[in-house]
Parts: C-alpha cells; sequence; structure tokens
C-alpha cells in the first residue's frame, strides 16, 4: 500500500494539523487547526475536502470542540455549525453524529478524551476500509484498458488509500489498465492539481482533459470504463458527487462505457430514499470567471456554481465499498450490503 | 444593429487590423498583420477565431499573399498554408478557395487590388449575413425564458454581429427570452472571457456556469433552449463546433431541451456527406492545466485536447442560417436550402 500524502494527522488533545489542498500542487503547506472556527473555515475554502477525509474531520472536529467546551450544549452547537459547511457529503455530518452520541454517553469530564481517542481509531480504520474497496473494485476494470475519472479520490480525498483512485491504483497494478484519463474539474480543478499529482507518484500514465472533452472521449472509444467517487448515495442508488459526474454518466451511457462509483458504506445515507432527499450546496460566483488571483471574466459576472450534481441510478453500472460490489437493483444490494456489515 | 467589437479591420494594400481576442477582457490590443507568417500566427494562437471571421481572414490572408507574390504558384503555396492553420473550420479554407478563383481568373497585376476589394465586400456582406440569420433564429426562442449557449459566437466571431449571439440579441430585443446561461468554454475560455463581456455590452443579464455543470443547468429546468454556432456542418446535418458542444446535446435530449445550430451557408460543407469527412484539430497539451502564465497541473502533464467536437444531426432540432431555417430531416433541407441561395 502506497499513500500519495498524508492530509490529516490528529494532534491528541491540540488539535488538526491538514494538508492545505487548496495550495497544490505548487507548495506542501500544512494548516494547524486548534479551534471549531478554524476548522469550519479550512473545510468552507476546500483547505480539507473529499467526502471520507470530511467523516474523519467530522469527528475529529467534534474532539475540537470537547476540548473547548464538553457541556451537552457545548457539543451540540458545535455538531451543528461543522455540519452545516458542506450540506451535501454525508460523511461529514455523519461523522458529527458519530462523536456526538460518543460524547454524550461519557461523562463531562472524559468526553474530550474519548473523542481523541475515536479520531485515531477513525484514522487507522479508514485505511483498511479504502484497502477492501480498493480489492473489491479492481477486478471491474480487467480488460478497459483505459479508465477515466473525475475530481480527486485518492489519498488526499481519504486519509488512507483513496477511493475510486484506490480501485485505480490497484487495477493498474494488477495489469488491468494502463492509463488514466483525469478530469481538470473546474471550478477549483481538483483533478487537474490533486490527481495528476497522485497519479505521478503512483507511477501511473495519466491524461488530463478538460470537462467539456468528457463526450469526445468516450465516444472515441479511448477509456473502457468510468469511475469516480461519490458524496451521498441515496438507497435506491442515486448518487451525488462532484459537478460534471452526471454530465459523464449520460456520454458514458451513450456510447456503453461502464459507470461504477466507489464509495465507504459511510457515504450511503440510510435516511435518503431517493435523490430528492439530497440537498445539493451551491457555491460562490467567484469560483467561476478565474482562479484564484487569475480572473479571466468582468468583475461581478454571476454565476450558477453547484458543487454537485446527482446522477440516476439507473445509469451506474456498480457501485463498489468496502464490503462488497453492489449492482443493479440498487434498491435491494445497497440494502444487502448495508446489512452484511 | 449594435456591434459590441469590431475583430477586423481590411487597411486594403496593407494588411489586416485585428483585435488580439486572447488579450481579452483585460485590454483591448490590436494587432496590424502584413504577412502571410503574421497571419498565420495569429490564427494558430486563436487571437483572431470564430468560423465566420476566419473566412473573413481566409480572404483578406490571401489579399495580403496577393501583395506580396501575386504569381499562381506564390498564391497557391499562400492558400495551402493558411487553410492548414485551422483544418476542422470550414470557412477559413473556403475563403481561401473563393480568394484564389478570383485571382486566378485576373491578370496577375491586378490580382492584389481585386482580392482587397472582394475582402472589403465580404465584410460588408457578412453584416447582412448576420442580420438575416439572427431574423429567422430568434422566433425559435419564443417562451425559452432562459437559453444556454457555449463558447463564443457573437460580433467578436463574425466581425458583424455574430452568429448564436446575434440570434440571441435579437431574441433579448423581441422579449423572447430573459437571460443567457454561457459556458466557460475551457481550456481557451472564450465563454469567461469573450461572451460575458459582449453580453454585457449587449445589456443582457447572463450567468456563466462551469462546462461540468451544463447536465445540471438543463435537468433543473432553468433553460427552455440551447443555442450555439458551428464550425463545419455536414450534408446530413452532423455538424462540428467547439469542444463541449456535443456533451451539451446530449444533456438537452436527455431533458427535452430545445438544441439549435446557427451558422451561415458558408458553414455547410458540401464535401462533407457526413461526421466522417470532419478532420479533428487537436491542440497542444498546454492549453490544458492551466490559462496562461497561471499553471496549475505538475509540468509536462499530457492532455487530450481536441478543439472541436462533433454533434450528430439527431440530437439537433433545427439549424439556422442566413437563407431560412433548415430542420430534420437535414439531408433534405440542408440541401434545399443550399440550392434556394
Amino acid at each position: 500500500m502506497m499513500e500519495t500524502y498524508r492530509p490529516i494527522e490528529v494532534l491528541a488533545g491540540r488539535g488538526i494539523r491538514v494538508l492545505d489542498q487548496t495550495a497544490l500542487p505548487h507548495s506542501e503547506r500544512y494548516l494547524e487547526l486548534r479551534t471549531v472556527a478554524d476548522l469550519c473555515e479550512a473545510i468552507q475554502r476546500l483547505q480539507v475536502r473529499g467526502a471520507p477525509l470530511l467523516g474523519l474531520c467530522g469527528i475529529a472536529g467534534m474532539a475540537v470542540a470537547a476540548s473547548e467546551d464538553a457541556s451537552d450544549s457545548g457539543l451540540q452547537i458545535a455538531a451543528e455549525r461543522i455540519s452545516a459547511t458542506r450540506p451535501t457529503a454525508v460523511d461529514l455530518g455523519a461523522g458529527v453524529r458519530r462523536a456526538l452520541a460518543a460524547a454524550l454517553t461519557t461523562a463531562t469530564d472524559g468526553r474530550s478524551e474519548r473523542l481523541w481517542t475515536l479520531a485515531n481509531e477513525v484514522t487507522v480504520a479508514q485505511r483498511a476500509v479504502d484497502e477492501a474497496l480498493a480489492a473489491h473494485g479492481a477486478p471491474l476494470l480487467q480488460g478497459a484498458g483505459a479508465v477515466l475519472t473525475h475530481c480527486n479520490t485518492g489519498a488526499l480525498a481519504t486519509g488512507g488509500r483513496g477511493t475510486a483512485l484506490a480501485v485505480i491504483d490497484e487495477a493498474w497494478r494488477a495489469g488491468h489498465i494502463d492509463r488514466v484519463f483525469a478530469t481538470e474539474t473546474r471550478p477549483l480543478l481538483q483533478g487537474a492539481r490533486l490527481t495528476t499529482c497522485e497519479l505521478q507518484k503512483l507511477g501511473i500514465p495519466c491524461t488530463l482533459l478538460p470537462d467539456s472533452a468528457v463526450a469526445s472521449l468516450l465516444e472515441s472509444g479511448a477509456a473502457g470504463a468510468v469511475v469516480t467517487g461519490a458524496d451521498r448515495i441515496a438507497m435506491n442508488g442515486d448518487t451525488a458527487n462532484k459537478i460534471g459526474t452526471y454530465g459523464i454518466a449520460l456520454a458514458a451511457r451513450e456510447h456503453g462505457v461502464p459507470f461504477f462509483i466507489a464509495a465507504p458504506t459511510t457515504t450511503i445515507d440510510p435516511g435518503a430514499g431517493d435523490r430528492r432527499a439530497i440537498p445539493i450546496e451551491f457555491r460562490a460566483s467567484e469560483e467561476v470567471g478565474g482562479y484564484g488571483e487569475t480572473r479571466w471574466s468582468p468583475e461581478g459576472t454571476e454565476a450558477y456554481n453547484p458543487a454537485f450534481d446527482v446522477t440516476p441510478a439507473r445509469f451506474i453500472s456498480a457501485i463498489v465499498t468496502e464490503l462488497g460490489v453492489a449492482k443493479p437493483p440498487f434498491d435491494v444490494s445497497l440494502r444487502g450490503l448495508l446489512e452484511s456489515g
């Protein structure tokens, strides 16, 4: 197992050390988050990101909160505040709720220590989850030749080995694939900035493409499969993921290319029957019309900037989790997976 | 009629003055192209771009060539050199061939003057073409509410009023639409840089979106129609246009949104039966993984960077030209339009 980056480190009792992902690939800069306010800001700015990694941040964030104020009301306020930073990613809220439940069944003066311990346990467990997910997913890519992926789903997204990118790495090591096509992933360019770097560190040949070139690529036959991560999966298989995923799925279906989702079972939301129960986060116009300090649109240009879209279950060939692979009909297979866990 | 920019000016006998479109929106910088080499470089760098405007450049470029060397062989070499700069755009090669034919039927010492006159005539005629195209297309947008467009198809793309953007402007003036959604159009950001500025000058409300958000937008119902330009239309209606157009068409069909092409009849290629006859230009990897001096991918990242894709005729609701609107079946209607012209 190879981890390309270590995006998070739990500094028990003191805070959380995270790799500032907005500074990549130009610099590897780390931030120490010592307060709930620090954490919320880092999440909102996407300095720390990736659905499973946000789950871990939810738990570690509650440990920080317990170090600040371990009372019931103090923890409940912190829980709401952290969860609200990214409404679509189910792992964040689930991590927060898990930590809150653990705290509320512990005496007040033991809560902080209990949550720091939990944060460390979950960090270790995430690595095992990623390994299992990679092992289940890799065989699906047998004979794919090259594979297309979107956004970033590697070590940077989980703190372990990754989700879709771990499946891809495992398939590469098994000789199932020979190249990865990575989308740029506008507006925040997670593919262009992060996935390219992770693939380079893993030694996997990579070709970048503009998001707009996906339909052309899939039509050309150059990629034999698509694998992406997920931010929230409803019980019928409808899957929220980084904006652009749905358009990729449409093109994959049109050209008969299998479309796989890779995500831990924590990303499956038992409370969401289908897409209607998935809230979509809209982000600031300023993220579009430029990147960072470089601006290319007139100042004040308004933008349609949803962070996610939802791919309907019928476009998805299989959902890979650490407990196994779910195939359609997902309303049956996902429930089966969760019950087996 | 309102022209937002004057992207080209024929300086008879001396050269061509073009607006450097790569410098927009930050500065309005003009280039004087005095040699065929100057012109070819400006076209390759997309300092001058847009299918109809390239047609005009083809003619004006041949006028420049005739001022350099008006011999048969001199003109033939220049014709090949200019045509090769952008292989997909049919207007460029057609303009060059038209100028070459006009020159070869003129005595050598009159060729230069003949071609400068032709370049001026075509510049004037383009404005009339754009006006007619806008008038034919606008009624199609009745009741659309908002319309989605891709790349840049305004005055900057034709030297007149534009193609798709002229249709949109006319529909806006008629009260048929109330907003335009404009894609960024990676990698060269013609939508984010140029269309936003033209819409601002026209006073039309504009919302920018990442190319990856198109499927989400069309699913939301926020746009009632799509209108784009074209770089080459085959006789069966298959249409090459800026990379990303095909993906937009897939999403439009999935959500029942009408998808219109707006282009002058010069963009229809009588020599191309269908998409198989349309060459696709691939461009340098450096255009992806950054924009201009700003780089966000590791140095040397390889990219899949086709400048165009082809939208199959079956996804297209209508093709608007200056001679009228062609509807499916396009193999009949396009031939009818060309014969009426």
